[in-house]
């Protein structure tokens, strides 16, 4: 408590460097010879709409497009080796900037759930990922646009994501679990997907017949609709809207599901264009196709060429094209390098890659070396309320009885406001007794941890030490 | 919102005059022709425990005692009227200057519930209060001693207060109703007092056995207990425990208890000398009596005086007297000026006086007018998390649908972090979707009302602009 010191001096290797003129805030640029090339399925011609009149390394004005400037590959990035893309750079968006590999924490209804605006700021989160799914049915899209878009209407000055509700849409109408890298083994079909007759979502060609899961109202959502409460969320960053499915469909659902996904993508764009020209008076805002196809190599790669053959499709039409990709669907965990590697060995090395959902620190690694530039998790705000807190040292859950006298930080070499103001005997008394600020410092802390977490693994990448920050980090974080 | 105008604006009166040089930054000192003279009950020679050693100005070290410079009185006030007794001054703690008449909000579980130290301070609070009993329970406060005091344990850096656990273990005893200023119209002796058989409290001469609210369990609190728990505690103001009658019981009752109550001052006052110099390390408490006595003007002069015997007393024999006194029981809203004035009518003008829980606006020019200091209330902190707030048109329920789309502050002219940075659409929205951001904002903005009202008040006392202010902030308020 009290100790100034943060991670900085413990991450030597990455530190290091910083401290000595590398890091995060010095650009390392082109450390990779193969930067500015286009790698992957040959389609090496693809323009990446609003990229031409945009001057690098500025913010682009209200009115003009996202944009991404790739800064460092990792050296042992090579072409023929699916889930070795990690990478560093900036997305640029009308509200800010966006240092790659970010965590992007969950703002589901337009709130970091416990935390101020400035708290979400103190964490060094640099954006924030909403849920249209939610904030359509509450407050409504209708009265978010009237306040002027999400980030105005939460008090965020900064760049803001959301998701298409397809994922809501789903999983909280099927009932099946929610949590993206999931382990099947020992799962029956009954625990995935509740029967027929409590099934809130019903697909369709043209869209999902859903059920609210505030008064079970009913609701309909299609590409278009998606777009439409996109549009009217105002985010920086939108989502096509796509089919989940889950791990245990069948090949053949799958099949038929990634090709509707497809279909869906390109009403996406045709609506995105549309109101984008009707609504010319608000920020631009830039659309990013979502890469389903479950655990098929094939599908994921095909469902990745098919979106930017769409891309191309509307860039050919005049037509606004995706500023980006998201990674979607059910991944098992141990998958999930693998999967998001065949998807990123397709995409333009010049377009962001988000990836929708991952859990734990280790995920991170996984997930940055595979080539996603952001990510978003509730796991460590949900965790939070809950008592669980992430250390160096692993986690811990602070409502245990040993932290009753431990007048020591939640973790004083990670530092930060939290380990540095409060103890854990201090927090562990808020746990118990219920107190709500319990969930605003632990909510804080394990923000803070990933945030940090992934700006080292940043500065690692650009300043070549990668290998031993993430054998530090991990063999320090699981033993 | 966005507008930076606050109330300072609005308060005609006392703010031009602050503007003009006037105000709670300059010290008026003088205004009252009675100023150093002593009145009331004739104690005039009563020396005022740690008085002698300390510049006037200077917050006292941690080794000090605590102590009170009178500033400003109501030109009104005069001895002969009752209920007059208005001023303004300082009260000087080893934690730092509480500038009264002051706010103080309360931190029950050493938490002003859903905010941060920090965004209490925003504000303007100068002092918060937590309650022995609660801690007591939980963590212990052989803990929050460990934790070097509550201040520490809460990361609080100011002046705090610690009430005796005395209303507590009788109202969550007993189970009556929890406001003192309480109307008895339509009560019924049931409606107060629960069956016998479900009484958590049982009061003898030596002290109180209860029952723990939250598992039940056996315990027992004597003013030495009582003593021993707030130095652990380690608040810079703690009261003596006192036995809490009701408005129900008999007037033979009253006199009894009030008896006991001055038999366990002397206890406290006895205890807290032994404590003091066993815990010499420790920062200097200062310890206030409670005076009790119900609706009856005999009991209640006769129980100050008593108080104030006792104080001398103590001084004689060498031992530490109160700091000051704090006015508790029941009290009816009617009735609450008229009791707080025959108690401060009999009180040193030297020493501060705390008036323990109020719940309205009105409330606050009541008792400041009646001669009380400081006065904690958890009426701000508990509506805020239902959405009630405070505007200076009176008060509001954000939960209400009419502010579904009301993209204003929740009072533009009040100002402040909440009013400039939210509309009340959004915490609307927050408090529909049950998020926890809608208490906190919701617990700033009414606890910021109250402090801000309270320091209008005091600028308004030491300007001369007192009944200006008082007309046209409840004019307004309650019209």
């Amino acid at each position: 408590m009290g100790k100034r010191s943060g991670w900085g001096e413990w991450c030597c290797f990455p530190c290091q460097l910083m401290a000595s003129g590398g890091g995060q805030r010095q650009i390392v640029m082109g450390k990779c010879s193969r930067r500015g090339s286009r790698r992957g399925s040959g389609r090496g011609g693809a323009k990446v709409a609003g990229m031409e009149n945009r001057q690098v390394g500025q913010s682009p004005a209200l009115d003009q497009d996202l944009s991404f400037d790739l800064r460092t590959e990792l050296p042992e990035a090579q072409a023929e080796q699916p889930g070795k893309h990690g990478r560093t750079g900036v997305i640029h968006t009308p509200h800010g900037d966006i240092q790659t590999p970010a965590f992007i924490p969950v703002a589901t209804k337009a709130t970091v759930k416990t935390l101020t605006p400035e708290q979400i700021r103190q964490t060094g989160a640099q954006a924030i990922l909403s849920n249209a799914y939610h904030l359509y049915l509450q407050p409504g899209q209708d009265v978010v646009d009237e306040a002027g878009g999400v980030a105005k209407f939460e008090n965020w000055h900064g760049p803001t994501y959301t998701d298409s509700g397809g994922f809501q849409v789903m999983s909280l109408g099927v009932g099946f679990k929610k949590v993206l890298a999931m382990d099947t083994k020992g799962w029956d079909e009954k625990d995935i997907r509740a029967r027929h007759k409590d099934r809130y979502a019903h697909v369709d060609e043209d869209g999902v017949d859903f059920r609210s899961v505030i008064d079970g109202s009913r609701h309909r959502f299609t590409p278009e609709v998606s777009m439409q409460i996109q549009h009217g969320l105002g985010a920086d960053i939108m989502f096509a809207f796509d089919e989940l499915t889950t791990l245990v469909d069948t090949r053949a659902y799958q099949e038929s599901s990634v090709a509707r996904t497809h279909r869906w993508a390109r009403r996406c764009l045709i609506e995105h264009d549309r109101l984008t020209r009707e609504r010319s008076h608000r920020p631009r805002q830039s659309l990013w196709g979502v890469v389903q196809g479950a655990q098929y190599e094939d599908l994921r790669r095909q469902a990745t060429r098919g979106l930017l053959d769409l891309h191309q499709e509307a860039l050919d039409e005049g037509r606004r094209g995706f500023g980006g990709f998201g990674v979607g669907g059910a991944l098992e965990k141990e998958n999930l390098g693998t999967i998001v590697g065949w998807v990123c060995d397709e995409l333009p090395r010049e377009m962001p890659r988000h990836l929708l959902g991952i859990s734990e620190p280790d995920d991170l690694f996984t997930a940055i070396e595979a080539g996603a530039d952001t990510f978003d998790c509730v796991a460590p705000t949900r965790l939070a309320r809950r008592g669980g807190v992430y250390t160096l040292d692993g986690r811990l859950n602070l409502k245990n009885a040993r932290f009753k006298r431990d007048f020591s930080g939640v973790d004083e070499e990670f530092g930060g406001y939290v380990s540095e103001n409060y103890s854990r005997a201090y927090l562990h008394h808020l746990l118990k007794a219920k107190e709500f600020l319990a969930g605003t410092l632990c909510t804080m802390h394990n923000v803070e941890f990933m945030v940090r977490l992934v700006d080292n693994i940043r500065a690692s990448i650009d300043n070549g030490t990668y290998a031993e920050f993430k054998a530090e980090f991990l063999g320090r974080y699981y033993t």
